[in-house]
Parts: C-alpha cells; structure tokens; sequence
C-alpha cells in the first residue's frame, strides 16, 4: 500500500514564494484597478545581454542543422562550459578544475539535492533567517535541522558554535535575504570549524556579483583549507539575468573526501540516475556571459540595480525604518515599524502604498519582525516605490 | 560528522551509459583509427524542426527586450505549454486538465524524482530488463526494488503477480530496452491491480510516438480506473529531437489520491524546493511541437527512425540473428548469438565490425544475453551497419 513520504508532514504546507503569490491574486482579485509594485520576489527584470542573446540564436541555428546538431550533452556540463566558469575563479586568485564544476539547471535544484547524496544522520545548520530551500529540501529527506541565530547583535552574520556539532552547514554570503556579507576572517573560522568537527560547508555565493567592498571574499575557495571541506553554488540567474533561462554550477573540489570517497563522485553517481543535462543553447548562453563584450553589458545592469538599491535604502532611512543590506547585495533588509509582524507589514504595504516585499518571517523564526524588498524592479517602478513610500510616517 | 548516505552503497558503480562511454573512449585510445558506428545510447541525431527552431528564435528574441522578457516562470510550467500538452491528449480520447500537468526539464528528472514524495517503506516493482533509472532512484532513496521477469514466454510484457504487493510499479510502453507495447487488456489488468493493492502505477510514456500498431494504447489514461492509481511520465525527447533541448512533462491525476492528499499537491510542494522550472525558451519550443506544421515535419522524423529499425532488424533476420521490436519503437532487442554475454557481445560488436550498442545485462539480470540497438542513427551510418553486419555469420 502506498503512503506519504511522512516527511512531508514536517513541512510547512506552501512554499514562501508560493504563498506570496496566492495573496496578491487575491488582492487583486478584490482590488483589480490596483497598481501594484512587485518588489518580492528576487527576480530579475533587465533583458539578457545583447551578446548573449546573440550566442543564443546561434546555438539555435547550430540544433537546425544535422552537422551541427547536439543531443544529450555531457551530465556535468560542456567543457567549454565548465572551462569557462572554472577559469572565472582566476579573478579571485581560485584554482578550480574544470573537472570540479558541476554545470546544472539552477542554483535551487543544486543547493536541495546535494544533500541527499549524504546520511541523513546528524543536523544540518542552517542560519536563521535564510534561504527557505536549504530547510524544505533537509526536512524533505528526514534530516534535522537547527537554527543558528542571525540577528542585529551579531550583524546578521552568526559564527560558529562550538556546542555544536552539525553534519552539513549552509552559509550563504551575501546573505539572502539580509544582505549581510562574512570577511575573510569570519569564513576562516567557519571553515576550520568544519575541518575540526568533520562536517561539510554548503556555500550559496548565487549574488557573489553584487559584492561592492573590495576586501569581501566572493568564494568560499578563497578561504585557506576550503578545499577540503566545502562545496560551493552559484548561478546565471542573478549577475547574468538568467532566471528564465535557468543555469547555475556545482563547484566539488577534488579534494572534499569522506574516508576515501571523492565527494565529487558520489554527486556524479547522483547526477546519472537523476538529471541529464542542461539545453545545449541556454549552455552556450551561459558560456558567452563571460566573454568581456557579456560582462561589460553585465556590468551595468548590476549598477542599474544596484542604484535601485541605494533608493530604496535611502527612502527607508528617510521615513524612519531601520534597515540594511543593498550595497552588497540586491537585497533590502528592513525592521518592520511600530512593532508589527513580517506579514502585518506585508499586508500594510499593500493595502496602503501597493507594494510587495517578502516577509522576513518567511525566511526562518528569527526573520519576524522583519522584511525582505528586492531591488530586481525596474528603476520606473522603484523610484514609483521611493513616492509612495515617502507618504508614510513611522 | 559528515557521512556518505549508505543507500548509495547499493547502486551499481556507474550509470550504465557512463560505464559505456567509458569502453569506447579506451577503445578509441587504443584504436584512434577506429570508425565506429555509434547505436547505443538513445539519441536522436535529426535536427530539430524548421518551426521548432523559428519559435525558438523568436522566444530568443522576447528574451532581449525589456517589455517581453521572462523571468521565473510557473514553477509547473507556462499556462499555454500545459494546455497544449493536456489538448494533445484528446487524440486519444483521453481528458487531461492542464493542472494535472507538470512540465520538467526530463522525463529521467521526473522517473527518478517522483519517488520521493511516497514513503520509503514497501518495495518498487519493476520489470526486467528496463531503463536502469527506475531502480538506480530507488536505490538511492532506499526503498526495496523487486524485479519481474519480462522474458520471451510472456513476449517481454510481464502481468501482474498476485502474490506480491509493491507500493509502486513501474511500466514503461513501449518498453526501454525491448520494445514491447502493452495491450488495452493487459493495461487493464495493471490497473485494476493497482487499484485493488493500493499502488500506484508510474507509466513511462516516452516513446508513444512509436507505437505504428492502431489498437495499442499511447497512454496509461486511455485505460478505464487509470486515473486512480497512476502518473504518467513522457518527453519531447524522443518524438520532437529534444535530447538537447531538455523538455518533458508528468501528468498526476486529480483523482490520484492517498486518502485525503492530492498526489498532485505532494508534488507541487516537492517541486516548489528543489526545482525552479523550464527555460522560456524551451518551453516555447515545446509548445510549437504540437503545431499541425510541426507535427508534419515531425512524422517525417519518426519515419526516418522508423526506416533504419527496420534495416537493423531486417538485417540481424538474414545473419540469424533473433530479434524483436524497432516497429513499435525506436530500439531493437536481440538475442545474442553463439551463447555470448551482453558485454561479450558488446566487445565482439565493437572490435570486429566497429559498432556501438547497449548490452542487455545494463538494464537488469534477465537482460543478460541480450543486446539493444538503437534506430536514432543517421540512415547512412545505419546502411554501413547493415553492411557490417552482413560480414558476420552465425
């Protein structure tokens, strides 16, 4: 007889973002004349780059013509493509082997499915608030999950606890959603940390590209002794625009074993039996991002959001609410006014000036009281956003 | 401490396509002159079609501009492509509501990923020999796996077996590797058995577009009380060239529930944490399939297929060589001859007339002393095969 998967259960029944999505079709249901800036979400808004466009329809033609035609492609990647990215790391003074990328469909599906290939024993740590996926995708395959605390105190930006002993640690930097961003020092405490206590760190660097200080690290690869301990993610989706083209990388350092196992191996055994490759033309999309044509273009829509950013956080500090991140991150993280809960001021806002942001408390126990605004919106909309905000008095 | 998850332990140490791979770049080392003939994997060597690859550059195009860019897409798929693939339903007189259905980047994502929301308790049923992901997926997640023996008594289309009670069963029509198609009647008693065992049936469809024979059903909902007990899985891969493109689609009943709980809903939830949806572009690409110029120049592909399966096994008949399939499916299953072993055969194909197929010990132990090869080559390279073959004598 068939039953549940009863971890199912331990979840919470919606996805954030699916539950976000659900009240603003009911607004407007109720409220179709209403003219809503939607500042949720993390997605992006710009077109794709003219030479990436230009890649693309030439990938097209290349699948029109049997000479030039490409079916199933390698599992992990082009090499061309994973040349590329691992080369990209030489910005950062990285060594990567080509043979360490793995290529895949989105930074999501890599950052839940890299836990399955380990024991569900143990904990995983996770900070709180952060990434929904990294919780969902652990209760999902019955492994425990703790908290650790985020919060003004320690700048969103917890450190290890040594009464702790987890098997798996999701750091992601800069943070989504707070923004906050860890130093170099910072990480090398969490790497030696893992080395002593055996566990392995899961490092989202998907808005790496946002980082503005230059002393920031954009890879955990940076850190001295990561390479025995950590497993890195990043996408297309934020620097490149790619959320509807959907590509992003696996980096597993030949180093990373467990007794004699290449980590590695062990993810490509997964791969085999459950993906099968990313679209030969969104792979070539993704390799032209890098040539310096791509990354000059890239280049300034990153400054058109990141102005974006630097407007809303502004607006915010001039009506009185406290707030962070946006410089190196898309990310506005702000404390909810006059007490109330993430989603008293997510309705509040729309009811009152139209706007969507995420609640914070969407993103772990600790985010509430707290709110998430995107500054992925077009400039026409956030500036819209900076007026109508600048009506209300806290 | 960081442990390997123990259920991989299990699996074979390669995915057989990986293992196969592996042999022919040794033998290409040895033998750089080698000219060999490449029928093993499943892949289509056609290009896609002229209307397909329009729609993808104009998708492209929307890409580039601002005013119709697309971003994150509907977790499940665009509206307009889930239509369009429950429309497509009707030919065959079956009623499919475009929210049972769940577009993915594969039907082997959605093969091995489906399992995950059912409790690992019970065992999986699957046929043997058949596409190695069914059990490598249950493996993984740790649920038992019993086989069924699909043999030349029961013409390679076991029945159902009273005396056991799995928790799923896997079906695939026309069967991957031995191109049997399922009848009607046969169909009927899968599902009434399912029903009566409280399992659930997940019918692999993905190469219905095969079936030549008017009678034999295309989908498992064709079948009276199939929309109670099972899930049906199928690709643009095989039909439309999409092995490079990356497109598929799960259909889960409204009626598929386990008690109160909409299958459906369970997958949702699963797909909302571990997966972010198709490219745009792909997924206008698909969409364009099911145009009437479309599916003309598609029909001409499948011919094509369908020409060289009958050369193969025409010409595995006049070397005395037994053989079935390749009318109903693109693959054909042959015994292999003088007592060899799969991978015997394997070795004695590649060394002595330089061909490339898919030993049938790959894809379970009845496979053993059987033999698949594929009709997804070039017509060209099918004849040389033909004049290969001929050379050999048994």
């Amino acid at each position: 007889m068939i039953r549940i998967n009863d971890n199912f259960k331990n979840l919470e029944k919606n996805y954030l973002f699916v539950d976000i999505e659900r009240k603003l079709e009911e607004y407007q249901k109720e409220n179709p004349k209403a003219d809503i800036i939607k500042l949720g979400i993390g997605d992006v808004t710009l077109p794709l780059c003219p030479s990436v466009i230009r890649a693309m329809h030439s990938a097209v033609d290349e699948m029109a013509d049997k000479s030039t035609f490409h079916g199933y492609g390698p599992q992990s990647g082009y090499m061309f493509l994973r040349e590329a990215i691992a080369k990209n790391y030489y910005k950062y003074n990285v060594s990567i082997n080509p043979e360490e990328v793995y290529v895949s469909d989105g930074a999501k599906t890599d950052a839940s499915c890299i836990q399955e290939i380990f024991s569900p024993d143990g904990y995983a740590l996770v900070c709180d608030p952060s990434y929904p996926v990294y919780v969902d995708s652990n209760i999902m395959f019955g492994r425990k999950v703790r908290y650790l605390s985020a919060n003004e105190s320690n700048n969103f930006l917890p450190m290890p606890d040594e009464t702790l002993n987890p098997s798996l640690i999701y750091l992601c930097s800069p943070n989504n959603p707070t923004g906050a961003v860890y130093s170099r020092e910072q990480l090398k405490k969490w790497v030696d940390y893992a080395i002593r206590i055996q566990a392995i760190i899961i490092f989202d660097a998907a808005y790496e590209a946002f980082i503005e200080e230059k002393d920031l690290p954009h890879s955990i690869f940076e850190i001295e002794g990561s390479r025995e301990c950590s497993i890195e993610i990043c996408s297309f989706s934020k620097n490149a625009g790619f959320t509807g083209i959907r590509c992003a990388y696996t980096i597993i350092p030949s180093d990373l074993k467990i007794g004699n196992i290449k980590v590695g191996d062990i993810w490509s055994r997964r791969q085999s039996a459950k993906f099968n490759g990313v679209s030969y033309v969104t792979q070539r999309a993704a390799l032209e991002v890098f040539s310096s044509k791509s990354q000059k273009e890239i280049a300034e829509c990153l400054s058109y959001y990141k102005r974006n950013a630097k407007l809303i956080s502004e607006t915010l500090d001039n009506i009185g609410i406290w707030n962070i991140g946006g410089n190196n991150s898309p990310y506005i993280w702000l404390k909810c006014p006059l007490k109330m809960t993430s989603w008293e001021f997510f309705d509040y806002l729309l009811k009152n000036v139209g706007i969507i942001g995420t609640p914070g408390s969407g993103f772990g126990p600790n985010g509430e009281g707290f709110f998430r605004i995107s500054s992925f919106g077009s400039y026409e909309n956030t500036l819209e956003a900076k007026k109508r905000l600048e009506l209300l008095e806290f």
